[in-house]
C-alpha cells in the first residue's frame, strides 16, 4: 500500500487494507450472486468485483468498514478493476482506523483552527463576533472533519475548514486592495456560508444527502440556524439581516440556488472568493495528475473543460 | 365620486375626495416648482399636476392623506390627467377614511375569515394545526388587510386572504379528484406560502419593499418564522420540514426564486394552484375591462399576451 | 400470472402467458442468433432473452402476439430479465385475448362514456355541440381504447378517455370557482385537444408514431379534422375558430409545440388543466411504487425530479 | 412630390398629395383637440400634426384616403414632422389613386406572374401541380397585391409575389448544384409557404392582423386550406402530407413558430431559402439609404445589427 | 474489397486490405490482452477485435498503416464487427497506398483547382487578388488534401477544396440574383474562411486537433495569417480589415465561435452559404444510405433530426 | 468650479469653465434652432440647452472644446439641466487645458508606471519579458491616458493603467496563496489583455468605437499585434501561443466574446481577476454616491442590481 490504490497498474497483484465506500449485490449471467464494491484509501478509489460470494459476506462487506484484501488488477472499460480473491474484515489486532483511509486537507487541522481563531479575535463588531463564536463552538468538531463538498473541490477530511481558511486569506488580501470592504462582515460571511453542509450531508466519511439537505439545502438550513442563534443570543440589528443575506446570496444568482443575488458589496465579494477558491482547488488537483504538454481530463464543474499544462517554465 | 376616478373623461370637471398615493416635486421650464401626484380611489388611479404650489402645500400633500380636489381632466400622452385647481386636506368634519379609497376584495372579509377558520378546524394532524393557528393568530390583522402582491393579481385590501381562500377551495376540489393528497399539508402550505409578504411589504395601503423584503424575500422570511414558531411551540418532526419545503419550493423552480423545486406531491400541487388562481384573477380583471370582440391590453406576467373576449355565448 | 410480470423476483421461475411488445434478433459472441424480447402483461413489462432460437421462432415471435412462456428470472444491469426456456404461441384453446395483457384505466370504460355523454348533452351552444358529437361518433372506438400518450402519463388502454374525463371534472370545478368561464368552449376544448393522437399513434396496443404523426403531429392533424368537420357540417362562425385556437395553443407556448399561445381565457385554462392532470397521474403512479420515507425514481417529464413520500399521516 | 415625402428636409415647405396611413385624435395642454397623422407616399412615411382641427376634419381625415396637404417640415425628437397648414380630400378632379402612394415591388407584376406560370407549367408531378394551380387561381388577385410581411422585408405591393419569385430562382439554382432535390416539391413549397398571409393580414394597403391571423397564424391557416383543397380535388397520397409538412416547418424550429422542424430535404432548403431572401431584401433596402463608409440603422430582425457599407470597389 | 468494408454483412468472411485508423489495447476478463481496432477503406469504417495478440503485434498494428486482414463479420451491439483471424502489414510487394483507403471528394481535384484558379483570375480588386494568390500558393498542397471537418460534412480527402468550390458556385448564383454583392470580397471570404483548418488539424488522413487548434481555433489562426500576409505583401487598406472581419464573423454569432457577428453584407452571405453547403452535404450523405419511405439516423449537427426520404417522384 | 458640475443643485446659478463632450442641433416647436449639449468636468457630466443660437455658435460649440458658461440649473425629467445664458470659447488667456476636465485615476500615473516597470523587471522568462517590453514601449503614451472602458468601470484618464496595476496586485497576492501559478504568464496576460482598446477606441478623451473596433474588437486586434511583435522580435515557442490564448479567452466564454474559453490555469485566473477588479471599481464608485441605509442606482453591468450600503460599522 506504499503508494495507494490509485497508483496500481493493470496486471499487478494487490494485497493490503482498504475502506469500503459502497457495496452492491448483483446476479451474474450464470445465476450466481456477486458483489460490486468501491474501495478507497487516502490516494483515491478503485472499483472491485467479488465473484464468489460466501454466505456471510454480504453482512460483513458494508460501507465504512475496513477490510484486508488480496486480488489482481484487471482492466474493465478502460479503467483498472480489482478482482478480489480473498477478503476479510480488519480486526482490532490489525491496528487500522477508518480515518487513515480518508484523504486529508493539505494543511494541518491545528493551523486551520488557529487561523480561524485569530480572525475571530480581531473582529470589532460585537454582534458579528458573538454569532461567529456561537457557531464555531456549536460545530467545533464538524468544521474540522467535514469536506466542503461531496465531490469536485475540497472533498477531503477538513475540506470545509480548509476552504474557509483559504477564503479568509483571499478576503484579507482583497480588503487591503479595496479598503472600503467591511472585514467583519466579509470574514463572518466566509465562515458561515457553507456550515449548513454539516446538516446537508450525512457524515464526514462517505457523505450522502440528508432528507433536510434534499428538501431545504444548506443555504436555507444555515439561515434558519442564524435566526435561531440570534434569537437565543438576544441579538437584534442589521448585522443579523446582513449575515443572512450573505449566506442566502452566496451562490450568486437564482439559477445557482440563491433566490436573492448579492446586494451588498461584501456579499458580492463572498461569492467571487468562493468561486475563485473552489476553481483553484479543482484546477490544482487536476493539473497535478498530468505532465507538462498534456491536457487534464474534462472537469465537469468547470464547464467540462480540459486544461493544458504548459511546457515552459 | 359616483363612479370613481378611473371612469372620468377628458374634458370633464372633477370635484371630490381622493387618496394621495404618491407626490413628487418638480421644477417647470419657467423655473417654478410644481407637484406630480398620483391619486387613487376604489375605482383606480389618476395622474395629476399641481402647477401653482403654495408654501405649505408640500408638507400637506403627502402619501396616504385624503384630500378634497377640484380640477379639469386633460389628456397627457394618451391618458387622462387631472389638472388641479383647488386642493385641501380632508378634515374630521368630512367624515372620510383612507380605507374607503382602497380597492377591496370582491368577497366580504368575514366570509374569508370564516372559511379559513373552518378549514383549520377540520385539520387532523395536531402539529400542522398548531403551527397554522399560531400564524393565524399572530397575523390576524395583516392577513385580512394586506394585498397578495403590489401589482398584477389580488393587489387590493385583503387580497392576501382572498387569494388564500380561493386556493383553499381549489385545493379542496383537487383532493376530491386526487384522493391521495394529504389535505392537512396542502391546506397548511396554502395558508402559509405567502404570509411572509406582510413583512416583505411596508404597509397594506401603499406597499413598497422593506429592507428585509429586498435582501431576503418573503420565502426566506417565512421559513425563518416557521422555524421560530416550531421552536417556540416545541414541535419536532417531519411536519415542520415538509411545511418549510412547501414554502421554499412554491415558486416552482430556481429561476423563479425557489432554490429547491417541489419534491413532495403537495408542494407540486401548491405551486400549480398558486399559478392557476393568480392567472385567473389577472385574466378576469383584464377581460372585465373590454367588450366582446376586443382584445385586452398586454398582460405582462402572462408573458405579455393580449387576450380575446369571444362574441359567442 | 397472479400478480403479473412486474412483480417477479430475481431467482424465481416463471410460467404463464405474455404479450410480445417487441422482438429483435441479435448474434451472440459465439456466432449464434438470439432474440431480445420485451413482454408485457397488465402489470407492466419485462426484458427477455431467447438464446436457443429454432428455425421457425422468428416468424412466430412477433409483436402483438400472445405466447406461453417458461423460464427463470435473472438479473441484468440491475433489472430482472426473463431467460426463456420454452416458448409457444397461445392457441384458441388457451382462451387468451391480447387485450387482457394491456394495462387498463383505473375507471370502467362505461363510466367514462357516460360522463362524456352527459357533459355533451348539457352543452347549450349548438355549433359546439354538433362538432363534438361528430367526433365522438367518428372515434367512438379509438377514444375508449387508445392511451393518452406512449409513455409518462395515462399510457394504458382508454387512457385517452380517462385523461379527458379527469380534465372535464377539473373543468367543472374550476368553472364553479371562476364563473366567467364559458363551459361549452372549455369542455369542447378538453374533449378535442388530444384526439389527434389516434392518428398520430399507430395502434392502441403497442403504439409508435405514424408518418403523419412525425411530419405533422397531433395538434395539426386535429385542426385539419375540425376544419373538415365544420365544412362537412356547414358550420361557420367564431366557434370553429375558437376551437381550433384552443387545440393549437394547448401546449402553452412555442417551445412546447404550440405556435400560438393561449389567447382566450378558456384556452389558458385548458392548458393548465392538461398540465395538472398529467402531472397528478405521473406523480400518483410513481409514488404508488415506493414506501413512506422513500424517494421515487427520477421522473423525466417532471424536470427529472425525485419525489419524497412523507411518513406523516 | 418629385422625390417624395421621405426626402424632405427640416425647414422646407411641403405641398402635395399624400395617403393617410393612420390618424389619431388628441387633446393639447390648452384643452384643444389636435390630430396626429401618419402620411405615406411611395418614398416612405412622415409623422404630422394638425393643430387647428375643424368640425368636419375628423370624419374626412381617415386611413386610406388621399389628401392634398400644405405645411412646414419641423423637427420633433430628432425626426422631421409635417406641421399641417392646409389639408383637403383629393377629388376625382385631382386624378389621384391610392395605389400610387404604395411602394411597389422593384419588378413588374407581369414578370412575376409569367415566371410563376412557367414554373408551374414545368412541374411533372400531377398532384402537386393541381394543388398549386388551385391556389394560384384562388388567390390570383391577392398574390400580386399583398406584401410578404407588414414590415421588415418585402413590405410593399406585390411583395408576396416578389418574395416567391426570388425564392423560386434561388431554388432553381440550388437544384442545379444539388441535383438530388425534388424540384416539384421545392417549388410548390415555395409558392404555398406564405400564402396564408392573405388571410392573416387584413388588406394589402395598410395591413393589420385579422382575428384568424392572431389566433391561428398564417401557417395553420394555410395547412387547413391545403387540406380542404386536396379534399375538394380528390387528391390523396404522400404529396399532400409532404406539402403540409413543408408549410408547417418552414420557420425552422418551434421557437420560431414551426411546431415540427423540417424533416425532408426540401423542407430544410425551403427554410434556408426563405431566410436568405428575406435577409437580402432587408440588407439591400437598409444599405441603399447610407453612403460608403457609413453604418445602417440597427436592423431589428437581423439581431439588431448595424451593417457597414465598404468604401472599396 | 469489391464494395468495401462498409457493405459487409453479419456472418460473412472478409479478406482484404484495410487502413488502420486507431488501435487500442485492452485486457480481457481472462486476463489476456486484446486489441480494439478501427479499420477504414474508401467505403467507410468497421470496428474489429484481435483476441490473440502476438508479441510483436502491438508495434506493427499502428494508425495510418495498411494491413492485410482475414476474419469473420460478427454482430456487436447491433453493429457489424470484424473478428480478426489473421493480420499482417502490407508490403511494398502488395502495391498498396494509404491514400487509396481514404474517401475522396466526389469531384476530381483537378476540376476543383481549375474552378478556383478561374475565380481568382476574374477578381478585379488587386489587393484582394494578391492576398488570395498568396494563400493559394502557400497551401497549394494542403487545400487539396485536407477535409473540411473531422466529421459531419466534407470529411474526406480534398473535402476542404470541395466545400470551397461548392460555396463559390453558390456565391456566383447569389450574386446574379442580388447584384449589389461585391463578388471579389465574397469569393475571397469563401476561399479564406476555413483555411485555418490546415493548422487546426494535425494531418489530412486521420485528423486530430493540434495544440494551436485547441487554444486558438481556425478562425483566430487564419486572421493572424492574413495579418502577416498583408504585412509581408505591404498591403494596407480596408480590404485587409474586411477580409479579417469576414473570417472572424463567418460562424454567425458569439455562441458559435464568432466574437463579432457579420456586419457587412458579404459576411452575412458567407455565413449563410457556409451553412447551406454544409447542411446539403450532410443531408445528401445521410439520405443516400436509406430507401424511399425510410428515415435516416439522427443527424447530430442538424439538431439531431431524422430525415424522411419521400416515396413520390 | 469648486466642487464641480456634478454637485450643483436645481435652482442655483452656474458660472465657470466646462469641456464640451457632445453638441447636437435641434429645431424647437417655434421653428427656431437650439443646441443640446453635454458638458463635463472632472466631477462628472450635465445636460444643457442653448435656446438662443447665434450664427457662429454652431461652429464654435464643438466636442473637446473648453468654454466659459453662465446659466441656471433647472430640472428636466428628474435630473438637473443647465439652461445657458452666456457661452464663449475659453482662450489662451484663460489658462485652461482640456485634460483638467477629465476625471483622473485615483492613483498618480507615475506610481502606476513604476509598479508596472518593477513587475516587468522581475520576469524571468526572456521571451515573455521581451514581448511585454515591446508593447510597453509601443504604447507608453496610450497606456497612461486611455480609459479601460467607455463606461461602467475605470472610465477615466489612465483608467487602463489603473486597471492593469490593480490586477497585477491581485495577481501577486493570488500567486502567494496558489504558488503553482506561473507569474510571468499571469502578469504578462494582465498587461496585454486590454491594450487592444487603444485601437478599438478613437481617443482617450471622448472615446467612440473605431471601424476596426467595431468589425474586429480589441481581443482580435491585440492577438494580431502579438503575432506581428513575435514575428518582428523573432520569438518562437509556446510563450507566444499561450499569451495569444490568454488574450483570446479572457472574457471567459463564447457568449461574452471569447471564442475559446480559458484552457490554462493562468488564463482562468486572468478572467477571474479581470471580473473582480472591474466589479469592485463599479461597486466602489456607485456606493460612494449614497449614504448608509440607502441603495445605489441600478448598475447595468452588475445584472442591473442595486446595492445597499449598510448602517453598521
Amino acid at each position: 500500500m506504499s503508494q495507494g490504490i490509485a497508483h496500481v497498474s493493470v496486471g499487478e497483484q494487490f494485497e493490503g487494507y482498504l475502506l469500503i465506500k459502497s457495496a452492491d449485490k448483483g446476479v451474474a449471467s450464470n445465476g450466481k450472486p456477486f458483489l460490486t464494491i468501491i474501495f478507497r484509501d487516502r490516494s483515491g478509489e478503485i472499483d472491485a468485483k467479488l465473484w464468489e460470494v460466501m454466505k456471510d459476506d454480504e453482512e460483513v462487506i458494508t460501507p465504512e468498514s475496513v477490510v484486508h484484501v488480496q486480488g489482481d488488477i484487471r482492466q474493465f472499460r478502460g479503467k483498472p478493476q480489482l478482482n478480489i480473491r480473498q477478503i476479510r474484515l480488519a480486526t482490532a489486532a490489525d491496528g487500522i482506523h477508518p480515518e487513515d483511509f480518508m484523504e486529508k486537507a493539505p494543511v494541518p487541522v491545528e493551523e486551520l483552527q488557529e487561523y480561524m481563531t485569530k480572525t475571530i479575535f480581531e473582529m470589532r463588531n460585537p454582534n458579528v463576533q458573538r454569532i461567529i463564536r456561537y457557531f464555531i463552538k456549536k460545530y467545533e468538531h464538524e468544521l474540522f472533519t467535514y469536506p466542503a463538498a461531496t465531490k469536485n473541490h475540497h472533498e477531503y477530511a477538513a475540506g470545509l475548514a480548509h476552504h474557509i481558511v483559504s477564503m479568509l486569506k483571499l478576503g484579507k488580501q482583497l480588503s487591503e486592495l479595496y479598503p472600503t470592504l467591511n472585514t467583519d462582515l466579509l470574514y463572518a460571511g466566509i465562515i458561515l456560508h457553507d456550515i449548513g453542509k454539516v446538516q446537508e450531508l450525512s457524515s464526514p466519511m462517505s457523505p450522502s444527502y440528508t432528507l433536510e439537505g434534499k428538501l431545504l439545502g444548506h443555504i436555507t438550513i444555515m439561515i434558519d440556524e442564524v435566526e435561531l442563534a440570534a434569537n437565543e443570543l438576544g441579538i437584534e440589528g442589521e448585522e443579523v439581516l446582513l449575515l443572512k443575506h450573505m449566506i442566502l446570496s452566496h451562490h450568486g444568482k437564482a439559477e445557482w440556488g440563491s433566490p436573492k443575488p448579492p446586494q451588498i458589496r461584501e456579499a458580492e465579494v463572498l461569492h467571487l472568493i468562493d468561486l475563485m477558491d473552489a476553481k483553484m482547488n479543482m484546477l490544482d488537483r487536476s493539473l497535478e495528475k498530468v505532465k507538462p504538454g498534456e491536457f487534464t481530463d474534462r472537469i465537469y464543474p468547470l464547464e467540462n473543460r480540459s486544461f493544458y499544462k504548459p511546457t515552459i517554465e
